[in-house]
């Protein structure tokens, strides 16, 4: 029997996540090194604090750590927040905040309370698939953005805004990824900063601040003053502000929360009583413990460290290629390096070669809602190891050049691909 | 700033559910006791057993208990449903199964996978909130069918389908929860159960069967064999069937699960991966531990001779207020007694009343989508204690005999409210 017609119009429109599809393809290939998912590396997990935590928590006295919880969120929770979005700049009422399951679930929480079908998103080009996904399921359709290297393209936006009223269409928000966005890396300049919140206001739309990597800013090249959100200068209450301890502590726990004005909280609380009824009361007791216990401030300085060393040998790893190959900017913090290719290069086919070579990445056109980036590759090296990033780059070298010399006649460079392949 | 302009339509007609802000209210009022939440008694968690696993899962040897996991659910969890599933007369594939956050992220999936706009969907009156809400905010119009006492009127399901049809509307669901229903406690009858799957295929629609109780049958009056889901007889793939960890392990990790018909499951999946990623990694291996010990059948024996003592408890509690105030069905099990009082009794000025004596329940009328209902009330027996709930109701009925004595004229009995009322 065939189902196709019990389906709404939003699962029809509903599209496989392109990260979560490689992750599938990847379980079935031995010795893969998988730059796909963002994962954070599990071996960073505060292991041995959460174990006593949990020990502590299912003794019984604390009936509240197996039963059903508030909507809002674990009580001491949404406290504990205050003291840690002062330290990001951030002024908030307990009102103003929110727990959710992950901030995909915030994102889910957006698309549902704030986009009608046929909305306009304006996002950033290339842009979060966690976002796509949950503005396409709520049919919205997405308009992208262009972004320099200190971030979206402020400019564009208005002429984008224009177009699409002009159109007879509503654009009611911006998501942005502002800090080590995923998946370039990028961070939003200062000065950018400001300007997107006077366009906010000037363009009478929200701005949805998705922060996950903020605190894994690298001491090399950012400090905390360049990841302050937009939010915390956010007077005239545009801003919706999602991030996350699934970076910070573990991903696991599902724990993330939304700070935003009032109303718009109150409509997330009664959206998610019918999604999902609370987030996991053990899962929100466990990273209150954590925050109780300082593990946050110590998981930020390890892990900055941590995943700056894999940066910095990843990008090693890459100019070993030699010239020619590749580019990218530096990622200043965050999980990802983005690539750019020789334009003759397509991304799909670089990624069937390099599951050959058991190796694997997300393909960089995932990301763009225009269809373009066909010649991009976002490579994460959070999760694994410095040695694994070193032999799975070597790999991904190996693999782009075959692809290359598979486009050349036979023993010399194509006029065509205005590329030469280097030889090693 | 208002923000009205920016909500989208499913955000304007979201409510919030009438359990959850009884909730909010009852937690004000000092000593309250409190009938309305389901929540399971956590005296019952198996605590201790719990506290062991997470103690092992978190010792670091198996990466994944922090870190993200399928969408689809842990794999290890997935395959052991398959014998908890053919313990009730139930066969599945492994592409069958889904893991959900908790039954109402289930009802959340089944709403935007299966349901448009304007759509029907046909419920039981009453029926649970939760589906409710899921439901309206996929902005759904429900149309309730009343129930016999062994369920759902199957005659007047096909005269709603037929009503629905002759409006142009399309209507591709029934929701039922046939094993001691939230609110009514209600058990759909053996032969009802098998008309229902004929009536699914001769209107083509499916069925979505919830079944949180199923395993909570009272032995003094039900045993497995009443409790066979409608899923056990599906031979036509008609059938989307949820179930729960909530009540027989315990709500705070977060753990249900779906088995439906494959293409289902897989628009399931790919709506789950935009709304929260996937359900939490240690609660799952929680309770993969809690079934790999043979845990389930040991609470299934300790919750139904637990839950039946409160039910017996309340009923003897409520039989002492005398004859005439109140009626209700027997609950053969589950966590509800359903009580209908004297016509003249508006449920939520008692609800006043009772919370002036520090006592609470759900009305009636939130679980019925057609506004009815105005003297039923929703009373839960699980949570509280034995003590509490002789307390809890001799406070209830000393709030029905003042509201009905407020109707009275001075002194006597009235003509109008058709009702004497008992003193004592």
């Amino acid at each position: 029997m065939s189902y196709e017609r019990f389906f709404s119009h939003a699962a029809a429109a509903m599209r496989e996540s392109a990260i979560r599809r490689m992750g599938t393809l990847g379980a079935r290939i031995p010795d893969l090194i998988s730059f796909a998912p963002g994962f954070p590396d599990p071996a960073m997990f505060p292991w041995d604090a959460l174990r006593e935590a949990a020990g502590d928590l299912l003794s019984g006295d604390d009936r509240g750590a197996l039963q059903y919880g508030p909507t809002r969120g674990y009580g001491p929770l949404l406290q504990t927040l205050e003291p840690l979005l002062a330290s990001r700049g951030i002024a908030s009422t307990l009102d103003q905040r929110l727990i959710t399951s992950g901030s995909q679930q915030g994102l889910d929480l957006v698309a549902r309370v704030l986009i009608d079908p046929d909305d306009v998103v304006l996002v950033e080009l290339p842009t979060y698939t966690g976002a796509i996904s949950a503005f396409v399921n709520a049919r919205a359709r997405l308009m992208g953005v262009r972004q320099d290297e200190d971030g979206i393209d402020v400019d564009e936006l208005d002429r984008a805004v224009a177009r699409v009223r002009a159109e007879g269409r509503r654009v009611r928000l911006l998501y942005v990824v502002p800090n080590f966005q995923n998946p370039t890396g990028l961070l939003i300049g200062h000065d950018k900063r400001r300007r997107l919140l006077e366009w906010a206001e000037k363009a009478d739309v929200l701005i949805v601040e998705d922060d996950p990597y903020g605190d894994l800013f690298f001491p090399d090249s950012a400090g905390p003053a360049d990841t302050r959100p937009l939010k915390a200068d956010d007077t005239a209450g545009r801003v919706v502000y999602l991030s996350s301890f699934s970076k910070t502590l573990a991903p696991g726990l599902r724990t993330a929360w939304v700070v935003a004005p009032e109303p718009i909280v109150q409509k997330f609380d009664v959206a998610k009583q019918a999604a999902d009824i609370c987030t996991g009361s053990l899962d929100q007791r466990l990273v209150h413990r954590a925050l109780g216990a300082g593990l946050l401030a110590a998981q930020g300085e390890r892990l900055r460290a941590h995943y700056q060393g894999k940066r910095i040998v990843m990008e090693r790893a890459i100019a070993a290629w030699g010239p020619g190959l590749a580019s990218w900017p530096r990622p200043r913090g965050g999980f990802f390096l983005w690539l750019t290719l020789p334009p003759a290069v397509d991304a799909e086919r670089l990624l069937r070669r390099a599951l050959g070579l058991s190796v694997s990445f997300v393909t960089g056109s995932a990301f763009f809602v225009d269809g373009s980036g066909h010649n991009t590759v976002r490579l994460s090296f959070s999760q694994p190891s410095e040695p694994e990033i070193e032999e799975g780059i070597a790999r991904l070298g190996r693999a782009l050049r075959e692809e290359l010399e598979s486009q050349l006649p036979a023993g010399g460079s194509s006029a065509d691909s205005g590329i030469s392949v280097p030889r090693g």
